[in-house]
């Protein structure tokens, strides 16, 4: 592979789609799958290929596409397509991408599910002397799908065309040999076949699988690389950007557990792009990782639990029934219970929050205990405050810490209470109302609560 | 079709089964998928295909079979039907309906996958003169099924008559085109049909599948619609019901996402039958929409979110971990965080509650912000009583407000109050305990406790 | 079968094996399906199939598995294989227990979908005068499969031997009939055949399945007993951990819907392999039944609800969002609403707790109303007290009952109270701050939070 890895390789991403089909005024490519836009999926793909270049062909102006680009991979060059006249007119329109590299691969924004090890075996027939690659798989049902015309109809017979649905004739209708769509070019003779390609056919479009039949009257080689068609599906409407979002999943999933989780029902628990999950983590069924979340070895997840951007390092437990979010940080043999949510807060070593409470820009020390109903107010209604609790601190159940404010070390909050000011390193705080009972009264507030009632009533 | 449209259309529904198999105390037909009863469904399908008049044959005095009938079809004649003697019998139940209409299509309360359109298609042929028109599909397994016997053999050939599984030779139970059960009868000739059905058979029914024999003995057309197999089941056990559900699901599922909402999983998303998705509506994975939900455009539903009877408005975003329900209103650009309940409360344009939260009886301002924790106390042990919260008004976390009750706008509530009293517009509301700090006390609080902790296990 | 119930059965079941792919540093067969840990359902298959003596061998040293053998199946014994030579030295290793039944059956811990049913069908022949008995199923994928090779390699035909995949020769790799492992043996021949079994073969390893070729040149009889091949599937990794947790679940639920109980959408719903639900049960989706929970007849189980060892008696309704646990129990008519967790506490019949409550270590009348947000603070930092509510008590929304504490029946606590002392039956308690409010002084609190905003941003 040393004489491929000295060639360059650029990738040309097809993403100007209109996606009228999913009816949704987000472009059709920035539609999300695993926590990543569709055309980020295909970006990474480019760059696991070891894409050298990466250029775009977007809708002009549309500073949403832009924008992902440029997340998801940083010096790709975008190019506008104004017009819509087919496939070729697509690429042509990254005409200054296409003269540099030794290899051209093209691929699409709405054709998420192709890997990085799919371009790269794209690309390799290049490195063998090709001038172009197609890249195509064999359906049951071909219908709609342009279909590969090889020599003498075998299937390993040498690639002659690539026959457009609608200009087949019923003898090429009946091949079901398909084209992906995805193509690797030689750099050399890419522009020179684009450039001739002619839109004489039922659709009036620049296609670019007419490229093959130039190439192979021009006496080049065309190699064709299979794929399995599952890994080939576009995506044009919703209900296909949910079959490739369980695609994707069923890889993540798979990946995570042949790692060393155990996912007891992987169908209900959703995975992003870029969940790590470390060895022995059990994950009960019922469980959202959206993006930017570390588990450590040896966690447990409980069910109906919702992370985004939080760090659980060794052997924390957290759940059922838990939001966690926004640069939590759940340190070594901590706990979360239900109903807890987590955002912008430390939880120390060994500390616990076991119910109902809500911890926001808070620091927890090790060993802490936050009672069940906890609330820190963080938000002022003009900004937001840190809440520091000590090492050892007990916060008793019900209390509200109002922020800023902190609990000392070793510190003792009565339950109840309504914290205002600091508490020292192994005070006691109170702050609540005292209690008056008013015996035989319950019957007496009943009777005046239904007398209410009856006023009300009549009036 | 305007001959067709000018043909009366008279729908029996055949209801009075036990279900044995069912082990409920519920009639079967009551049992329900996608939030309505199996029997709502195939009366609505009813009502779709045009029924001029729908009859429904029921097991006399079941008054929640007969209140399901009021609700779904009003207008609704319900027969009873006291002995069980076959399909034909049951028919019959409904003589006077059978007279007046020029179609009769004839569905089964255990059917509910029966769509409009195929009860439309069902009678279509007696339009074109039939008297009889079956609904069949072929089977791979056909056991169990009556067979439609055909001009040799042919599924294409005339309709001969129909044979029902105990009594078929063994040439007609290799035959794999089956009775789906449901039949369109001509009103000219259903009486003179049905009456005629005899019960010299193996399990001594009347069955209405014998109609065609007779109509073919009369020299009348029988005619032959196809049919899914999967949309012919019937629900026997409750394992037949969950595939039920699964099929309407799987129906209600697709068209939310072809009409421009994504499911990110749609398998975990849980529709009614009446469920209005918006365009540009993201739902994540963990989602029960229970009946009477509306979401409008551009709305976010985060997992774990389960709702009924509300509606929310253009750009809302909700969960994860809610319950909305009872009437809640969420108006344009309003947000409702996790672990938040709405019970008959409007959350005014842009209005935040964002965790911990119950409001029930609630109005709420545009932009306030309900902080973490705070609960409407709706409820004083007799009656049920309203909390107004004014425009921009900032309620601390935490806070109880203690219903009736109003906070006027921009008020404000400091963290961990209990609000008795009206706050007017702009005025700050403090109800708390004070707070007292004993320094040093932890440690002798904790040394009571372990004392104390000693005692008890002592006695 | 009165013949084979006279013959006493010995079970041994093989557990030593290292799991390697698993990549867990539990042992294999302690990973858990449906509640219990993978030896533990073959163990207790082996009792549903009569085994009057089971012998497990294990690695030697594994407090853990012992522990669990003792839980599963006390009596059991268990043997140590420090060296895995193959699967007939692993089963010498149980020697004494070899020589002691009529029948012994030999199953593997990884093989946890095996039913009792079918270890009783293995032994069935050897009361009719088998020696051996194996377990076999026909593949469309063979590969890797030790092959049946039988008389005239026909499926009927009688059993000549074994061959691991690894020994076939290109004919014997074409034959489908696969062994499934497990294999019965009659006492008598039992330890004669094993301990000739030599280790002659491509993996140098004693097989236990070529107990077959010994037994046929021995002129013994060998019999054969088919499985489906799903019931014999191994778990060697995650992937066909979660694989057989999906077969299990797919039987409880199975049976769950045909026993009564509505399972709305019973992929969502996981069961524990001790669930029990009882008639016209309603379980919506998304529910976790842990171990331990016993659901009576007319119970409403609503979404998102986490349960572990809880009764619910009759006609209760929970949820949703609850999280059930450590002993609870509710009584008759019952009922819990969302964001509610119940450990070791009993809720009387008719009790209501309808919204963001924890109720721990407590006892709750009959009818009692326990408000939103109420919480017992059972837990003082050293030790946890009891919190006991008489019947017909009302406790307004978001009180903290300060643990040990009691409510007198038909008593009255106010919205917002800390309750530290008893409230005597038919008192009215209230414990809270008392308001102040100051008119106007919002837009001076914000000004002044402003005024300190800008402070901070200069610091």
């Amino acid at each position: 592979m040393s004489e491929q890895t000295r060639r360059s390789l650029t990738a040309i991403v097809l993403a100007a789609g209109k996606g009228t089909r999913m009816r949704s005024d987000l472009p059709k490519v920035l539609h999300r799958i695993a926590g990543r836009s569709m055309l980020g999926h295909v970006l990474a793909a480019a760059q696991e290929a070891g894409a050298d270049r990466i250029a775009v062909v977007a809708e002009p102006g549309r500073q949403d596409v832009t924008a992902e680009i440029g997340r998801q991979a940083p010096g790709a060059r975008v190019f506008g397509q104004a017009e819509r006249l087919g496939t070729a007119h697509a690429v042509l329109a990254a005409r200054a991408a296409l003269e540099e590299g030794d290899d051209v691969v093209v691929a699409f924004g709405d054709t998420p599910l192709i890997t990085g090890a799919t371009l790269a075996r794209l690309r390799a027939p290049l490195a063998a002397g090709a001038a172009v690659a197609v890249l195509a798989f064999e359906s049951d049902d071909p219908t709609g799908y342009g279909r590969v015309l090889t020599e003498g109809g075998r299937p390993d017979g040498r690639v002659l065309a690539i026959r457009e649905q609608k200009d087949a004739s019923a003898a090429e209708l009946a091949v079901r040999l398909c084209n992906a769509g995805l193509m690797a070019l030689s750099g050399e003779h890419a522009l020179g076949l684009l450039t001739r390609i002619r839109n004489d056919n039922a659709a009036g479009e620049y296609y670019l699988p007419d490229a093959v039949a130039l190439a192979v009257a021009d006496g080049l080689d065309v190699a064709m690389v299979p794929v399995a068609e599952a890994e080939a599906q576009g995506v044009n409407d919703r209900v296909q950007l949910a079959e490739a979002e369980a695609v994707i999943q069923a890889r993540l999933r798979r990946a995570a557990m042949l790692g060393g989780a155990t996912l007891i029902a992987p169908d209900t628990v959703f995975l992003s792009y870029d969940t790590v999950l470390g060895r022995d983590v059990v994950v009960e069924p019922h469980v959202v990782f959206d993006t930017g979340v570390v588990v450590a070895d040896g966690c447990v997840v409980h069910a109906f639990a919702h992370l985004k951007d939080v760090r659980l390092e060794a052997s924390v437990s957290i759940g059922p029934f838990v939001r966690l979010r926004g640069g939590a940080v759940l340190e070594a043999g901590s706990a979360i219970g239900n109903f807890v949510e987590l955002k912008n807060a430390r939880l120390g070593p060994g500390a616990k929050a076991a119910h109902l409470t809500y911890l926001g820009d808070a620091e927890i020390g090790a060993r802490a205990n936050i009672g069940a109903g906890t609330i820190t107010c963080n938000y002022d209604g003009v900004s937001k405050h840190r809440t520091t609790i000590g090492a050892g601190a007990f916060i008793g159940s019900n209390s509200a810490l109002v922020a800023p404010v902190t609990v000392g070390a070793g510190a003792y909050v009565a339950s109840g209470s309504v914290i205002t000011d600091a508490v020292p390193e192994g005070a006691l705080a109170v702050a609540r109302g005292r209690q008056a009972t008013k015996p035989g009264w319950a019957e007496a507030k009943r009777a005046a609560l239904l007398a209410k009632k009856g006023e009300v009533k009549k009036a």
